[in-house]
């Protein structure tokens, strides 16, 4: 039997660094002048003039390393970010398990915008119950297929081909807080935002689990971002 | 009615750069001192020298723009290359097309091997049919809910989430030789290899297809590649 | 005897991609459905789109190969753009050879801003005097002080210590044209920019001369950058 | 007064991850089947494994972030290393310190080998002196013109073309184990190496700084590195 979800989990795996340490790495530009005391309305301004004159290289000294839980779809999307260290669940050296993504309850079914600018509607109740049924018809013949391949003695590489990219598979990514926030950028949906993004929900959300992740550890960072309209620097 | 494949495309879409320029960008740490003259002894000897000794950073002089068709588990497996630039068929803005990978009569099926140093033999006539058979039904399926899923109105990125990763979808790579040195060390399975690999024989195939336009365009510098055991410089 | 001279030279030794190969890498998201055919507002169209939502990627599909000569000062700004190939000139394998960089005759000598936004004026005819002489006679010293130990058998390597990062070195960089567009926003300055910067008045110079090049091999892609206040997407 | 120094010091300033951290970042390939304990041993045999295979990848899942006082021409060749972070010490910014690079008392002055495979010796007494007094001619009268131009107003960045690549600078540097990993193979000269590399002595002795705080954070991966021959994975 298969297994059905919608959601998509991030775990911080591991950290290092905060405010002071983006604002020490700028303050190294000054040299002997600088006094790299950690003054909590020096470093906010520091941060806030960093952000808004795009002086991006300082917010790469820190790192946060997440594991997190999707279905393929999004899996393809968030490793399209290069600057990043990424580690996969492999459907060579391993088997999948029997867990697909399902649209939730409140989950948009219907575009109502364009391709380029999507605009999701909850859809009838007959629509979201043909895209229910679909799915998991699929999920399931398609698990079929996977089980009895393997039950003869098929290679896992060559019947994971039957797999839909809405299984869930397991990563681990780990960068810095200026890709993070070039991430953020284009993955969270914001009505604040200086350019308008249209990711897929599911990436929006996971990437707003993330990006709670990196307001907790860089609460001055984040604020900055957000207040320069979340233009990554 | 589903349209099955074995094959991975690879086609050049444009070319600069070859040995000449490789030679010429080393020969700038030379200076003033340097004559560039396009002597082919001596450019052989060049490239064989840095490609022993790693020094890697004038084999970056160059690119090469391909345009792949392959199933999604062979695009997956390519896009983890991050010193590259791709652009893919997108499954939100557009359909995809019921095109979907079928092993090809000489791909082994079942793996004698390990699941690091994987082996894998032709397998018998019933598991063959078995897999081709499983495959086609679980895409064949994921077909049928894709198409009633869009019929009814549901989006494009929803009802993608039936298709397998077997089916097709099409990019477009860019890159420089020392990167594409790289991807063939990784993907290219060969008994010269100072480094054995044990790429999946999709990927193998397709980075053969690479490795013979790479030859043609740098003969030079893949003969030195050759020559070291096939070590990325 | 030195010699001296005050600009930077950027000369194109290689080039590939234009403004069409651009929007097919674009085009091909969409697949199938795409018609790629060159059509010069549907391109102008499509890359104004992609430059004003920051769809970045199609825009790496391209090379730019420049030869650079410039004082060492500029090349240390240079190469920090990391997403770009670099070769230069080497103190260890050759020897420099004794041109120095002196201000020209409009270059503004004094700092009438802040070290964060420098704004440079002429200064008068004694502080231009004092410049020109205190970097003759440094340049001067340090020649003959690299003369003395060569010919007294120092290597390469130790004697050049004594050079000032205002000698002339020989690089080359390669990239493409989405990194050109991020160092074409940070080196030169410009009124129309959202996002001011404040270069030093070498690189700048020699941005421009790249920007020229860029603009001339890719005419709509330039126009757009300009057109969306020059932010790199 | 100018001030003289030989030594390049490398600071610890932030650090997370270590061996298990990586092995955990190999075993997510394995999904749910792999067990995560830290068994040394076994963390040991992965490692070994991954690094004799090239499998890179896990290797980035951590971060060094280090201080560095060096001379302007170690800088340089640091900063040629592309996948690491860094900040510097403006001299537009700011102003440089009078203090100066010299060679030591068993610095090799003398190059005996060629320049592709330099091989120092000490030189005679007179070739010692010969050097000593010539770069600190140089430094003193670069320094002296360094401080007329600051004195009659005349901007940093200006004054600083009379500085030499022997004066100190600061910056910071910061990067995951694998990128560390290519910087010891390429910075660190050591017999035991697949790959002989010929680093100037003072990028070398600045390696072997980072080096030892390397191994002392990850241990095991140091061995493994060390075992296959110095060659990054």
């Amino acid at each position: 039997m298969i297994e059905t979800r919608s959601d998509v989990t991030v775990e911080c795996l591991g950290q290092w660094g905060g405010d002071l340490d983006i604002a020490r790495a700028a303050w190294i530009s000054l040299g002997h002048d600088a006094d790299q005391s950690a003054d909590e309305p020096r470093i906010r301004g520091l941060l806030g003039y960093l952000m808004k004159h795009r002086h991006g290289s300082p917010f790469e000294h820190g790192i946060l390393s997440l594991g997190i839980e999707a279905p393929i779809f999004v899996a393809r999307e968030w490793m399209r970010h290069r600057i990043a260290s990424y580690n996969e669940m492999s459907g060579r050296y391993t088997r999948l398990l029997p867990v697909f993504w399902l649209p939730d309850a409140d989950r948009g079914l219907v575009n109502a915008g364009t391709s380029a600018r999507p605009r999701l509607e909850r859809g009838t109740d007959d629509q979201r119950r043909t895209a229910n049924d679909a799915l998991k018809a699929a999920y399931t013949g398609a698990w079929d297929a996977y089980q009895t391949m393997l039950a003869a003695g098929v290679a896992n590489e060559v019947a994971r081909a039957a797999l839909p990219v809405g299984v869930y598979t397991a990563f681990r990514v780990t960068t810095n807080p200026r890709s993070l926030m070039n991430f953020l950028s284009l993955r969270v949906q914001d009505a604040s935002a200086a350019y308008p993004t249209y990711p897929q929900a599911e990436i929006d959300g996971a990437a707003r689990s993330v990006e709670a992740i990196f307001a907790q550890y860089w609460p001055l960072t984040h604020a900055a971002f957000v207040a320069e309209g979340r233009v990554a620097p």
